[in-house]
């Protein structure tokens, strides 16, 4: 059994094609990236996947930086190497530098370890934290 | 077999009361939480643990509240429970308003969801991202 | 330290021949897989994952088809790259359309956000549910 | 710092109410579950889930049941106890019997097994495979 | 949906029973853990499970102390609850101290800090260790 | 984007030449593993996580190769490629057999089952282990 191939933008149905033009749009793209062609074999989750992006990757209460190293932050705590990839690049984009970068993976590093710490040694939440 | 009971500050042997003096006054409580009074069970593992997160959560290219968020991202992405509650409760010390947390969560959901379409699909990364 | 090598049937002890024989038989193949020829080199541990394969996967109260796409949602979940290729094709072998597969897909990855927003909201357990 | 309340229905601002008034008619509920009543802190965010979660849910390739049993068994792979509960609540509303949930956490507990076997050995994809 | 209930020896049918008594006899224990009480509503799974368990958990290349550890340090890892407390216990039993508990704890906090600086910073595998 | 290049040692900074110079000299090694060249992007970061794993797996309550096949455990279990890889040859350096080695998967293997079983069963813990 071979794997899925990425579907382009010249074999794609339109509804596809619809949902790749505004990524292109939004993201001022040549092209989308794999992650995209390869969801486009759901054409229903291709476009729930991109609105509910879209919708939570833009500007809120948090700017789109922050927002790309708390994506990056959950990427690498899960070992997801494509999502390491294209995030790592999306915050750059943003404006993440070499130093940022190297202070996300110091935090993402301590909160594993020390999620483990809490688990075994059985730590109960203090009463104040309730 | 009884769980370990948090060690308090009376009871703690002098190694473990100056790591606790520091946490107090680099925090400005009047009591450390449990996770370090569970933790004293391991003199140098708490001093260990300590010295790291200071120099981790320390500002720097990253202010401590985004710091915070990403800890608090990681947390959740994990499941620790005790973890998620204290760092909720320090990212809000830290200025996280109610618009800011339901923003980090919405992140971090996506990015679990979108790191298993990708582990499904098997997407290649793109040449542009290596 | 150069990985193991997997062990061809050519090459393996009448213990490891005797599972390879029994897989081959029950899966009406050629030749195992990689997983079995690399779990070789713990003929006991073979054996053992084996016969517990063959009993949770056999039709029960679940027919075949479900159960390797279970296999699948799991493995994807945990980003078990082998895991996901070999339960893909197992899944599609046993009837998994296309759609069927998206489906999953699609599932697995709701599941991953809608578990973390319950995480970092701390939400309790209906009453309704305990 | 306190944990966030649930948003009862009396409670909630308009945007919130039509969503639960969406929940309890799809799914013919006097009530929602905790679920919601948290993640309602986050309006935007509790709409898209719920739009996501109904289109996700529906009927398709795969009947409910087995997409209920999919959810559990990532959410029992996540460790993820309130989804746990809801989960096995709702799989059992749809039809899964006791010997259906024995089998579920079976092939849970052997993919968790065997994915860790696949990760330790270091087993390539068989060419076959890919 | 109310949770499934324990079952105890009085009430268990008679393939239940034989392996709580195999369980107590090999353990030298009066009463089986809740974990085999819950198993036991699939018999089929109860059975594979203790079987599998006993096989792995023999002294062998490993002394069975160490063998506890292994499990102690991957239940940490995963956060789950009742193997911490039945694992730390069982490993207790078998002559694991104080100091070798937190040990055991700063490695697991080691590996899951290191495993995802590894993650971010895409480290490719050393030709030395393929 | 493309991904950093790991940093030599003749174009390392003298704060990460210090922790090139100590690494080789504890493990009497002629050059340092990619996972500190890539690290060094991060200076404070490579010398704080080189003195805690020195730390941690110095001989202590544990012996080395004890903590090198738990180490191995974690990173079997999170899946973490780079880690299992180098971990394997440090505790084959350390003494491993390939017995022992077969032992450490078939524990993390049977761990990651049982884990599972308990979150899905919801086993409450058992007064005796509280």
């Amino acid at each position: 059994m071979s794997r899925l191939k990425p579907i382009e933008y010249a074999d794609a149905p339109p509804a596809v094609r619809a949902v790749y033009d505004d990524i292109k749009t939004s993201r001022n793209l040549k092209d989308v990236n794999n992650f995209w062609k390869y969801l486009a074999h759901d054409p229903v989750g291709l476009r729930r996947t991109w609105e509910s992006v879209k919708e939570v990757m833009a500007p809120g209460a948090l700017d789109p930086l922050v927002k790309e190293m708390i994506y990056l932050a959950v990427s690498t705590s899960n070992g997801c190497g494509y999502c390491i990839a294209s995030h790592t690049a999306a915050a750059r984009k943003a404006g993440m530098t070499d130093a940022m970068f190297g202070e996300v993976m110091a935090v993402v590093g301590m909160a594993n370890e020390t999620n483990r710490l809490v688990n075994g040694y059985r730590v109960p939440i203090d009463a104040s934290l309730e």
